[in-house]
């Protein structure tokens, strides 16, 4: 059972997992989703804890929502500076210790690697809730749970990322993970500035032998494609505000831009949005974001439940 | 049923509810105080987003631990700045996300309407726990089963507001609404500066055909009132210090106002009070405000099981 | 029975507690570590509040990791910035309205004597997690269930307290409560600078008749000593950078340090460090402070339970 083989585990990045234990997540978060109160009360008696060393609302509270309909307890901090970090103390330190408060750690934290660190020192599983521009493997399984759910078997899609492809640790982990699923094609929409780090396209294209269509124009793939994920161009990763002035509208979803897309296309966004996205496309069928948040809640019930082993009902 | 009415209903003005509901509610909530025990399991498996876009330690707590009696959950943040709002999310993207986290949602926000608008975009009840200078339902709640508890039926009552009435959303959210009772007469009592203000004065008067007795003193009033409410003048209302001083000394309440009032005067306040009520008078068994405030969480408790319509024991 | 003695008692100092209830307490902290499921809803239905006027990941998480393990519920806050307090409120109030939220408050306090003066106006147990540089008593608990855990019955040891014994408040909780066991001999190790304030000396030396060995080098004692308790110099506490940067390095505790010590000596620290212990001494089997952490939370769990009499199994 592939699910068993995950108990005890940490999730640093989603090659952590096998395909088959990627597909056992998935199918269980699809049970989840179907019957939720069969899992009421399987994580009763334990603690996640939440170590949010940069503010993330919506992650932290799509983890502490799916603890909590688990019947689960849930404690931390959101905020590092309210932390015993600001007392000089070391990550290590801070993780052997808060292992004594809880069954699972998820931590956030400004720094790449971080999490890493972490998972060394812990005894108990450490869920990587987003790293810098790093990983952000739960964002993934979220994704990944969304197209299983509306379009079923990963397989043979036309894919475009579309935004800021440097800086976003959403479409990095993605990416890689759906390279791993078979007949994948990939368009990638972005101004030349922001398009996806050149170490990653060289490992994907030598790892995978896969072909990636680099555009700063939507028109070139957007007849073709049966997903389309589109992603916010974050302020705080600019260096100067002059320059994120200038490239932060220039890739903004339209009801017009959608004419000729497919009708099954799916228009997915990991949020925040701020205006990449208009808010007439929310009305379209194939703008699936706000159910990929729900998503988010079902596959780290998933998670959280296969890593802590408790038994499942 | 009235109650059975309330189910999946927001509440954003004490006026969403009808005078039936109000009291149905009122009735949950003394039934709740009295025998606690027999609702410690209602809300099990529920949960209480907390949106809290400006501090409230009092009115979060009360809703928090009212949920908590309940057997339910709670999760949210207390702080605009830890939230997703600091990325430049709309309020609706949050609501429409938070959606999925929560069964209800309680918002505090410092903008007038902000509460309303949460309440359009949302799929679960959303309760105002505030908003601006604008509604405050749940205390009004709060002071109607104070009210009910410690002087019966609310009806023929001599009432004396007494601070600021001006800015106290508090005073205008518990005014309109007892002007729904039979019988009642309302002494304002306030520095002219701080005045309730004109448009909710014409709508009183309008409506209800009301007199309101306005006056800067409240020995005009103390000897024939039945409720006393005071208010704190908020500093953070005020544009500039030396004005906030100048009153803030005005409306102050002592042992020596209250020797010719009725011994069966009650003395409510919302708190928190910094000095317009003086220690001394806490002695006083007309002096009600800290039993108000556990009041507070009865009917709280009342309110989260009605909105989410939950089988009562 | 002792145990239901402390049934509704508040703690603000050690010497609150008879030995007769320390020792009761240490009992059921070392039954709740054996068998921590015999206890998982003894607290059913229960809330704890935590008031922290300071910020203390620490502690607060060790506090409520313990009360979510007995089955109850915890709210609260954990900066004073967000709570009432900001709005001018007393202490006073703020307590007598927390009060109606949660069976019991734990407190955190800046100011020396707060938790004292909070429990004069609480009508459920209060806990001093901490107030100024003056208590700290459930780290004293922590640190006793620690010897009895890995020592045995705590009598006729040779304590030395190495580091900043002026400020450190978690040195003056232990060092009073240690004098009132039997046969024990202190030794203090610290720069001149950072001696034990002289009020302690003089109290303990008049009330115990007991020795006090200062001395600025570790190599004094270090043969002889059962229990060395490490303590960070903490930057908060000084007036200035340039005397802390002096002083912060002169005793640390390294591998080589450690040569001549016993083979059962048992090395302890409050944590949080930062460098007084090097990380090398993290390997030898005398270091205890991360199984100190742990004892933390038994010994929580078990004053909670107590303070609130609640039925054990």
């Amino acid at each position: 059972m592939n699910l068993e083989s995950l108990k005890g585990r940490h999730l640093i990045d989603p090659e952590d997992f096998t395909m088959e234990e990627l597909q056992a997540l998935l199918d269980l978060g699809l049970k989840m989703e179907a019957r939720p109160e069969d899992y009421a009360d399987c994580c009763k008696g334990k603690i996640m804890g939440t170590l949010f060393y940069e503010p993330s609302t919506r992650t932290r509270l799509s983890f502490e929502s799916a603890m909590l309909r688990l019947g689960g307890q849930v404690l931390g901090f959101s905020d590092a500076a309210v932390s015993s970090a600001a007392k000089g103390e070391s990550l290590a330190d801070t993780v052997r210790v808060m292992d004594d408060y809880a069954h699972t750690l998820v931590m956030r934290h400004p720094r790449e690697g971080a999490p890493k660190l972490a998972s060394q020192y812990a005894t108990v599983p450490v869920i990587n809730a987003g790293d810098g521009g790093h990983q952000h493997p739960t964002q993934t399984l979220t994704d990944l749970l969304t197209l299983q759910k509306y379009r079923g078997a990963i397989e043979n899609l036309q894919v475009a990322f579309c935004g800021d492809l440097l800086f976003g640790r959403t479409v990095h982990s993605l990416l890689k993970t759906l390279c791993r699923f078979p007949g994948m094609t990939f368009y990638l929409v972005s101004p030349t500035e922001l398009r996806i780090p050149g170490h990653l396209r060289d490992e994907l294209q030598h790892r995978y032998h896969i072909t990636l269509h680099e555009t700063p124009h939507l028109d070139d793939c957007i007849e073709k494609i049966d997903l389309l994920y589109m992603t916010r161009i974050q302020k705080e990763r600019f260096f100067n505000e002059e320059e994120y002035v200038k490239l932060k509208d220039s890739f903004i979803l339209t009801r017009d831009k959608l004419k000729t897309a497919k009708e099954d296309l799916m228009v997915l966004h990991p949020l925040p949005r701020v205006n990449e996205i208009q808010y007439e496309v929310d009305e379209d069928p194939r703008a699936r974001y706000f159910e990929q948040a729900t998503m988010g809640v079902y596959i780290r019930m998933a998670l959280l439940s296969a890593v802590m082993g408790v038994k499942l009902a």
